[in-house]
């Protein structure tokens, strides 16, 4: 028999192996809950399940987009807040408003015109929707990119495609320098932090960034309202602060910006822009791209949907911008509820999603935060029935995530020592839709996340949200292996978190095993971080009847309570193992595909990864040892404490103190966003970016990094198997 | 040694491995000649290429293309061949117009408007171009497609993408029919007649072709005047008759137009389409296309680069479409220079270009005809200065290409006896423009073409246009195995020839030997068949300083002077037994990709092929026996005149009197156009669209039919190596 097959048997004795519908839902315990358990758990879940109520999603969004609820910017914010706060007591949780601060500067002034040849002046602004009462209303926020400098620049225009490093590498084959000019960049492809930075360090003045139809826009779609997608003068608002380098407070790094500590100032910051930069509508853009010049595109890559022969210039086109801000630190408004765990109360899964949006932002994040507030409800009317969680569970809703993930980060550095302590799992929602759910978080969760999606119906298939999930990835396969891989699998994998959301702090700062999950593929996009993301759009285009949103629910309500009322915490090593053995496989590749690369050795990564394969293997062979084990005795052994926390500890033995080269704060040796990517994640940072930025000693110091990291787990791990052999 | 470096030396013996420069040229005796032959036929063809002039080819095209001078429409086409004949007589030229006729219907009445939701009359017209006054003349020919039918229809209009087979199966996926809907088509990816057919055999009462931008629009460069590409209102004329049935006069299909037997009629032609086509500007398409609802277009391939959401229909928006013609037969003026062969005038060398353009043509055709005239007068020459060719050599201006290649189709159908007896080889030439060789033609001259391609001197790039064509070929090559592929090459592989220009009757009804040639890939396209292709254009972006008009000359003229002269016509059989196996292993895994395939056993083709190669390999052993003949004796030898009667008639070998299926003219079993492609080439048709087609009894029964045509070339391929032989 092979390890794999023992592997498969351990897991049928714990836990199913095959996810079944809700509707067949298994007899057989759950991962993490022994068999005298289960019973009691499951009526638990059943009866949290039939909680989540679409009308009430539909109530809470209603009033939460009906004003602009940008952070800091007029009152929508902490009128969302007290709202969200309000409900939460109304359900029966304790809540409060934990309040912080940070940096967030407002515009004062934005003028671009385009000088000559023909002179036009940018309109810059949104207009509204008469069927839509809400992309019209007074409190709407300017349209910029927030953390941009101040500036007046004027200079010949360059467009640089995506304004990716490739793009960079395309203009300089061609000759082309961006140096002293302003750059006219197309979203997509890249987070638009990267291509704010990446303006900057090669020389431009000044930057805009525009939404071509091409990506958002009529190539996709009928245009709002008419359809989803984009209008002509849509445009995309969003933050550039360098939030690889670290996102929250760009004044207080690393630590909560109310705590007793100088800040740095907006000179000394790491994370600002130093040039102008502000995102436009194509209708703004039309006027300068078409009287661009010099090099045509040079390939169809470079072209997007505006009809016009796409050139990059130099000129003959100028352009001036201005722009000016009132750099206020403004406060923040986190809203935290929490249920007091009955046996563990220093165990804490913790579930977040921010409140604040550009503008009515229906979809971002209000579509997320309503789940929560109904996932919480749950958990209030379960508490009134009696039903308290084994471990502490906290909600919250965050502030100011817009603006560079500030309301998560500030509570989770102001509360660093609690959580590096308590922190069992973070799981975290934004932006959801309809379609499929979406995988992707710590590989030490995957088993779990899969069983509990499996033991969740889709709201329109009639099947598990696994196999809804899992007959989407066949369908769409880019190829015939992905495609072999998936069938055979088990378990679906996670994708990797990168950056964009909430999590951040959590698993790539404390080092937190973490979560992110929502529907989409169903959804189409269009109206993001615009005037569009309203109520009425989401009511016109998106879940529509909320169905998917208490699916979301349910699924998210059933994970925390498994994971509170677990016995033993669902977590597991293999899977960390096999996901961990490719990242080395295509960074090898990279690394093999080079021109001339010096030789990086990466022996001793492999090999730490065998032992924590074996180790994660001997842990799920230990577990089905316990198959037969009373609940009771194993319950009430005093080392089940200490079994538990070394599970939810495993995944800060992936941290690394002095984090990655140039970003100390991010600390996770196998995720982090990429430093020229943005929100994409580069998995095993240390050793890939070394690679790909052919810094040899960089890559060589991480491989030591990361399998010492590794040996560490391992070590762990074993110790985690052994506690399981003497609960038999 | 290998077979292949046994070949190899053999070549070395007779003609030259590698080609040279024209600066370089080696002493040593070209393909086909003896070295006692080689010294004078030299100073001959060095004495020719000094003629071909730019300022010549410039006056003829200045003057050619000052009027419109489509056929039968106006007295432009006359005045052209009238200025021909001029031209070979100065030159000392016997030439002749030989006059025939055909169906060439004229619009009477072109009206299409959109009825709603939101009207608009279609413009249907071209305005002119202040700068270029050829764009504007007022006997320019109204916009429309020959052979487009009679009609008033209206109703729903559909969209159908290019309108080619895989998008009629992509409509049929999504439930769409065009069953009483009139079909909107862009232009690209196959011969128009294509679109007309597929939309009249799926249902359509009518279609409109437009020229989407991103085909040769804006999408791909700046427009005519400011850049080359296709304006707004600029329109696709051309054909739309059933070529892929048979070219030529829809009324004489295989018999000259002028003969004395009863024509068909209207009802009775084969090629004539049975609903109204118009081609429409995108000026005139967008205000349809953006009206248009329904199915979204379900990829991206659907769209095009129009600034809206592509979308399918069907409707709301309605069409009308009314349309007549006069349906009048029409004179054809075919333009026919000759010089009979001093040693073998039964054996003739055709070089033909058509004269015909459907507004000033200056690409289309007249860049080629130029060239054809001034290397008429290159021979014209020579003959002043007595210097006959051993061979007789033609040289046809022919008419009406453009509209079904009436001119040429009804010339060789006249002369089929004399041409299925005499003709040796027909070079082809048509638009020509700057860049790169294009090498097309019967693969029994592949060694030939590359050989001369190797003398003659690129006009740009100091090296001789067979090395340029494969720098360029290495440069542009799709994949590291194609350029393998070339590298390992002393030849650079012949395209096999389709259809779409005059060569068509040549090779695929007579089965003669043929080669097309011209310049490209460094002239962009356009406007093509619009009032936009004038010699303003042309001097803008084409050949401006006609430097590679004169190359052309000096190839073609080199090539006819050696296929003139030759004692031993340069006939080979490796390059085709080749050629035809990559054929036979592309039908092969067609084939095999296919979902439930009957089977076809490839066998007797491939011994046939391996038969035909081991043949072309002793003919050319046999060849190599021949380097220290006496010259003289040799050409004294009786059986010289019956070799090379082999030789020539080789090709004859390779059609098959029956013809393709349902399409009997097509007569050549290794190259035809494809039935639902268009000018796009079948090699080895009846076997490759009989798997195609899913037509298994068909495909059998022509693997035989090519399985005896290979044979019975290999018989007289293994005759000509024994009179070779004898020769020694």
């Amino acid at each position: 028999m092979s390890r794999k097959s023992v592997l498969s048997l351990s897991l049928l004795v714990l836990a199913v192996a095959t996810p079944l519908t809700a509707a067949a839902q298994s007899e057989e315990p759950r991962r993490g809950f022994l068999a005298g358990q289960w019973e009691d758990q499951r009526a638990i879940e059943e009866r949290f399940r039939a909680i989540p109520d679409p009308a009430r999603l539909r109530e809470y969004m209603e009033y939460m987009t009906e004003e602009p609820h940008i952070a800091g910017f007029g009152h929508g914010s902490k009128r969302v807040a007290d709202y969200a706060l309000e409900k939460f007591r109304s359900f029966g949780l304790d809540a409060a408003i934990e309040e912080t601060e940070a940096l967030m500067p407002i515009p004062t002034d934005r003028h671009v015109e385009v000088l000559g040849p023909e002179p036009y002046t940018l309109r810059l602004a949104e207009p509204g929707v008469p069927e839509d009462k809400d992309s019209s209303d007074q409190g709407l926020l300017p349209s910029y990119n927030a953390y941009a400098a101040d500036g007046d620049v004027n200079g010949e225009v360059v467009y640089v495609n995506y304004g990716i490093p490739e793009d960079y590498e395309k203009l300089a084959e061609l000759g082309i320098s961006v140096e002293g000019k302003i750059v006219l960049a197309r979203y997509g492809r890249s987070w638009r932090g990267i291509k704010a930075k990446l303006a900057q360090d090669n020389g431009a003045i000044g930057a805009l960034i525009y939404s071509d139809p091409e990506e958002d826009g009529y190539y996709r779609g009928l245009t709002y309202p008419e359809g989803p997608y984009r209008p002509k003068w849509g445009v995309q608002r969003g933050s550039i602060m360098d939030m690889p380098i670290h996102p929250g407070d760009p004044l207080t790094p690393g630590w909560g910006a109310t705590e007793d500590r100088e800040k740095l100032t907006r000179e000394t910051a790491r994370t600002l822009v130093r040039i102008p930069v502000l995102p436009i509508s194509w209708g703004d853009a039309l006027p300068i791209l078409e009287q661009l010049r010099g090099t045509v595109a040079p390939n169809d890559d470079w072209k997007g949907a505006l009809p016009i022969t796409y050139h990059i210039g130099p000129g003959p086109v100028t352009v001036r911008m201005r722009t000016a801000y009132d750099w206020q630190v403004r406060p923040i408004y986190n809203v935290i509820a929490r249920i007091e765990g009955s046996t563990y109360p220093d165990e804490w899964i913790v579930h977040g999603n921010h409140h604040d949006g550009w503008c009515a932002g229906a979809t971002d994040p209000i579509s997320g935060a309503v789940q929560l507030m109904e996932t919480a409800r749950g958990f209030g009317e379960l508490l009134q029935a009696g039903i308290r969680p084994r471990r502490t569970v906290v909600f919250a809703l965050w502030d100011a995530e817009e603006w560079g993930l500030l309301g998560s980060t500030e509570w989770a550095e102001t509360h660093r020592d609690d959580l590096g302590e308590k922190g069992v799992v973070y799981i975290n929602t934004d932006s959801t839709g309809k379609g499929w759910l979406s995988f992707a978080g710590s590989h030490t969760l995957e088993r779990f996340l899969n069983e509990v999606a499996g033991d969740i119906e889709d709201p329109e298939r009639g099947v598990s949200l696994f196999e809804a999930a899992r007959a989407r990835r066949l369908e769409t396969a880019a190829n015939p292996d992905a495609r072999r891989e998936i069938e055979q699998s088990d378990d679906l994998r996670l994708a990797a978190l990168g950056s964009g959301s909430d999590y951040t702090v959590f698993i790539d700062h404390l080092t937190m095993a973490s979560l992110n999950l929502g529907f989409g593929g169903d959804s189409p996009g269009g109206v993001y971080h615009s005037n569009y993301d309203s109520f009425h759009w989401y009511l016109k285009f998106s879940d529509a009847d909320f169905v998917f949103g208490r699916a979301l629910s349910q699924l998210i309500g059933t994970a925390m309570l498994r994971l509170a009322n677990a016995a033993i915490l669902p977590f597991g090593f293999t899977a960390l193992a096999d996901a961990m053995e490719t990242y080395v496989e295509e960074i090898r590749e990279t690394h093999a595909a080079m021109e001339s690369p010096e030789e990086i050795d990466f022996e001793a990564i492999e090999s730490a990864l065998e032992a924590l394969r074996d180790a994660g293997q001997g842990y799920e062979e230990s577990l089905a040892g316990l198959s037969d084990a009373s609940a009771e005795a194993v319950l009430a052994n005093v080392r089940v404490s200490e079994l538990n926390q070394l599970l939810y500890t495993s995944e800060r033995r992936l941290g690394y103190d002095e984090g990655l080269p140039n970003r100390e704060w991010f600390r996770h040796q196998v995720y982090a966003p990429g430093f020229y990517t943005g929100y994409g994640v580069k998995t095993i940072p240390g050793v890939r970016e070394g690679i790909e930025e052919e810094e040899w000693d960089a890559a060589r110091f991480y491989v030591r990094v990361v399998s010492e990291a590794l040996s560490s787990l391992t070590d762990q791990v074993r110790e985690a198997e052994r506690i399981v052999a003497s609960l038999r």
